[in-house]
């Protein structure tokens, strides 16, 4: 491609209102245009990158045995009434009228449009497993678009749904090829990911996992062991109970004035003992109206979801009303503990082996010192209650575990029977009975993924893409290429060799000066420049730079080709 | 492809609702699905017919030096409201509120997006001229969805917008690079079409031509040369004066009682004269009030749109009304005509040279015999005002005219400054002054000319696809695939080779009847199959038969490959 038939649209400065770094350099380098809030155009330079990562995306579907299709963006209140989620979609779903006042919604994902077509289509066991997919415009009413395409009103991805006579067979002959093709996606983009384990929420089960691209600015934290493969949003990683036994109390239990302490960080301040010995109190409402305290380490995070799982407790999970609180322990917010306290405890197992702890003592400005279960309170349970934290062990049970944040930008999951069940989606098993499918999902944020792999992959001066994202492989800046005619001719030579070659290359022939033409290529991140110059010519030399290292050196003209003859097209 | 890893879902009959053949066709080969009206589903078999399309379309776009975008799908209503069409657009234009009560609406075309787009990037001469173009979902609220995806709410179109220094610009590097690329791309699809002259409304000027696609079932009629290239929508072919003189009158004016006599034909029977010695006589509102008559010959099809645009005839064309008429003839419709009326009289060319009209003579249940212009009444004004039929001669000046039905699958439009001045798209030119841009735009019916391609080539056996949009080039029937051992290698061996020589082919081992293969397969209209059973290989043949001819013949196994050597990709 030549600029002159190409469009490079490049901005010094970001606007104001981008704040990740993807969305600067999105902005900046001319890949995207906002319209409005949450909707983008892909600008000539962006689309060259998404129809990248949706050809690799359809390579390996195809390879895994789905098939593709292409379902409306438009799609009636019907199908979406039969499964509940009409009502149940917050307004994420956004909902219109056709001018005869039927309702209709613009398609966020299509569990129920997929299902309605498979219910229709297939009648026995011999037609399964399929697996249907497309590559489509999404739209999600966020309340807050941001981040640029990262989160996105209208976004483009690819889904695929998965239908199957049973379990053994949605396992085998769908979440596993859907699990590796998403390994080969990633891996052929050139990102670094972690397949995640993820929360599957009312489904319940094992079968879901996130593909997360490892990102500072990424939403998500995912903790993964330094010893195996295991991964999973830290939400869900499990903690274990510590081995060895209890540690026996060596201090009295006392109660200590702490005036004006309300929080951990005061507490530890005043009474100058480390955060590690001491304990916080949550109360939260039981299942039938008592109330049920949960107890962590000074120091660590509770997790909700393991809270809200746990025997007793109400779900979702409910802060206890602070007159409550004050009525059974006796005091508010800051100075509760277990000592007097007759309901049930849970305690994270953090606290199982430790000893004489710092603990609120149901006194208004009072804290106990030298508290030991057993001994001044009963044994609670111990459960686990936190969130955890780098360094603990790896409940896989290799190594331990290391925290990263990341991007989410895949998910595959097993839906059973949610949808097809709603939608009576069934076959014909080989015995003639009727049966209802096992179904799973599968997405990939296509839009997402360009961002992500920014946000991955980008240094102070701009993106550096992989080779199989680059909008083009290669980019040849000549210098002068209007005056000299030593320069137009190298360059319009190499550009048709390297074109002839499979290389996909852009000759940057626009009439800008040299320091414009250099800066765009690397903010552009493309990954091999060949900068051709008078000078050099006479040497018969250009000069070559990758973009991911700076490194550059002399190439002789007619030996560049050569240095892409190994290099992906 | 083969058919266990794809998706094949054919029907005997077509839902009853289907009319066309196109429609019928689609659902019965499984090409397409409806989820509610006006909305479908592409299955897998039509999706690649889809693609095939989409791809030759992008590769002519791009050879063009077009560039591709991507603009969204929902678009803020305040572009529409700065062009004036958020109010002018009917009901087919499909509103909605996001969730903050904010106004959007599903694009059905994107001149407002594109246009805010080129102002904000575009402001020199320099940066002119531009193409940019989409291929992308669009929506329009058809009232009543009809003839499947030919008149679909929710379809696929290539829209382009090119922007320009100046109308020469825009001719030259906009309008003809796109009809002629526009020729290209229908010419690769195999299409009999015709670029066609159309009307360009309140546009004005010559710069509009569709794309026809030449078909029984079409909605438009064209009319066209038979001795050039000459071809133009039946509404705007001219008609030209008649050369010669006028025939000397035969006959004197005679008044004929005509009672229950209300059209022409039963005027022609009650008198039994030649219908083309008749007049017919309509009458309109003028610019003033006055009324005016409009007199054609009777077996002619009047056209408003000519008649809108004489002098002294109001626009919009308004029919007088019944009172009006009365008061001014004496008579009402049926019996009217130009004896006695003082007011402005327009007569078609066609009855420029005859003499001895039947005519209505201003008194009900009254005609005349005999009337002639010049002796009976004034001379009027003669101009077109009518439809040409076939054998007119062409208003090219070459041959006689013919005419066809056709389907609009393209259109290209000089928009000129519509909307690049109602948005203010300006540049500075080389003077430095500011100028309004001049503006094209050039759309191609991606989803439609599927069904258009189908209506022209069809037989009773199912489609004829042409090479480059059939979803597979060639299908492998083999006879008993899974019980014959033989069979099963050679059809084996076949496809990988076949597949290996880059042909698209479809090797059909699905478990099936071979009566259900073989109809399938002319169903699905694919140009070329090879169908191999037990006895032929005893003698190493197949038969090979033509989808289009039905021509079959036996070939070698080993001689199939050849076949395709010389064909398209």
């Amino acid at each position: 491609m030549k600029a002159s038939r190409f469009f490079i649209s490049t901005l010094k400065e970001a606007p104001a209102e981008a704040a990740l770094p993807s969305h600067k350099l999105m902005l900046r380098a001319g890949l995207v245009k906002a319209l409005a809030s949450g909707l983008y155009t892909w600008m000539p330079m962006g689309l060259r990158v998404l129809r990248k990562v949706e050809h690799i995306v359809r390579e390996e579907m195809n390879r895994a045995g789905a098939v593709e299709l292409l379902m409306p963006f438009v799609q009636p209140a019907e199908l979406w009434q039969e499964s509940g989620r009409w009502d149940f979609y917050g307004k994420e779903l956004l909902r219109l009228h056709d001018r005869h006042e039927r309702e209709f919604c613009l398609s966020p994902t299509c569990e129920e449009t997929i299902t309605d077509i498979v219910r229709k289509e297939i009648n026995s066991y011999k037609q399964l497993p399929i697996n249907f997919y497309h590559i489509n415009t999404k739209f999600r009413d966020e309340v807050r678009p941001r981040f640029g395409v990262m989160r996105a009103r209208e976004f483009v991805m690819k889904d695929a749904y998965s239908f199957h006579a049973d379990y053994e067979s949605l396992v085998r002959d769908g979440y596993q090829p859907m699990y590796d093709a998403y390994c080969r996606i990633f891996d052929r983009l050139g990102l670094d990911y972690r397949p995640v384990a993820a929360d599957t929420g009312s489904i319940g089960g094992t079968g879901s996992h996130e593909f997360q691209v490892i990102a500072e600015s990424g939403e998500d934290v995912i903790a993964y062991s330094d010893a195996s493969d295991y991964a999973a949003n830290v939400e869900l990683a499990q903690t274990l109970p510590l081995s060895g036994s209890r540690a026996a109390p060596a201090a009295a239990l006392e109660k200590v004035s702490t005036p004006d302490v309300k929080t951990i960080v005061q507490l530890v301040e005043f009474l100058n003992v480390p955060i590690a010995t001491t304990m916080k109190s949550i109360v939260v409402e039981g299942e039938n109206g008592e109330l049920v305290l949960l107890l962590l380490r000074g120091d660590h995070e509770f997790n909700d979801i393991k809270a809200e799982k746990l025997a007793g407790v109400k779900s979702p999970l409910t802060m206890a009303a602070p007159e409550a609180v004050r009525a059974a322990f006796g005091a508010d917010g800051g100075s509760l503990g277990p000592v007097g306290f007759a309901g049930k405890v849970y305690a994270d197992y953090a606290l199982e082996k430790g000893a004489d702890w710092v603990i609120g003592a149901n006194e208004n400005h009072c804290h106990y010192t030298g508290f030991n279960f057993g001994r001044d309170a009963a044994e609670p349970e111990f459960v686990d209650l936190r969130n955890v934290v780098a360094g603990d062990p790896s409940p896989c049970g290799a190594g331990s575990l290391k925290l990263a944040r990341g991007i989410e930008v895949g998910h595959v999951f097993q839906l059973r029977d949610k949808y097809s069940a709603a939608l009576n989606a069934v076959f014909l098993d080989n015995n003639g009975k009727s049966q209802i499918m096992e179904m799973g999902c599968y997405g990939i944020g296509i839009t997402r993924i360009v961002a992500a792999a920014i946000e991955q992959n980008h240094d102070e001066r701009g993106i550096v893409w992989t080779e199989t994202m680059a909008p083009f492989t290669a980019v040849i800046v000549p210098m002068n290429y209007k005056k000299s005619e030593a320069v137009r001719q190298a360059a319009d030579e190499l550009y048709a060799q390297l074109t002839a070659a499979g290389v996909d290359v852009l000759l940057d022939d626009r009439d800008e000066r040299a320091g414009v033409l250099l800066n765009d290529s690397e903010l552009l991140g493309i990954p091999h420049r060949i900068v051709i110059g008078d000078r050099g010519l006479k040497e018969g030399v250009v000069e070559y730079t990758v973009r991911k290292t700076g490194e550059t050196c002399s190439v002789k003209l007619d030996e560049v080709a050569a240095l892409f003859a190994a290099s992906p097209a």
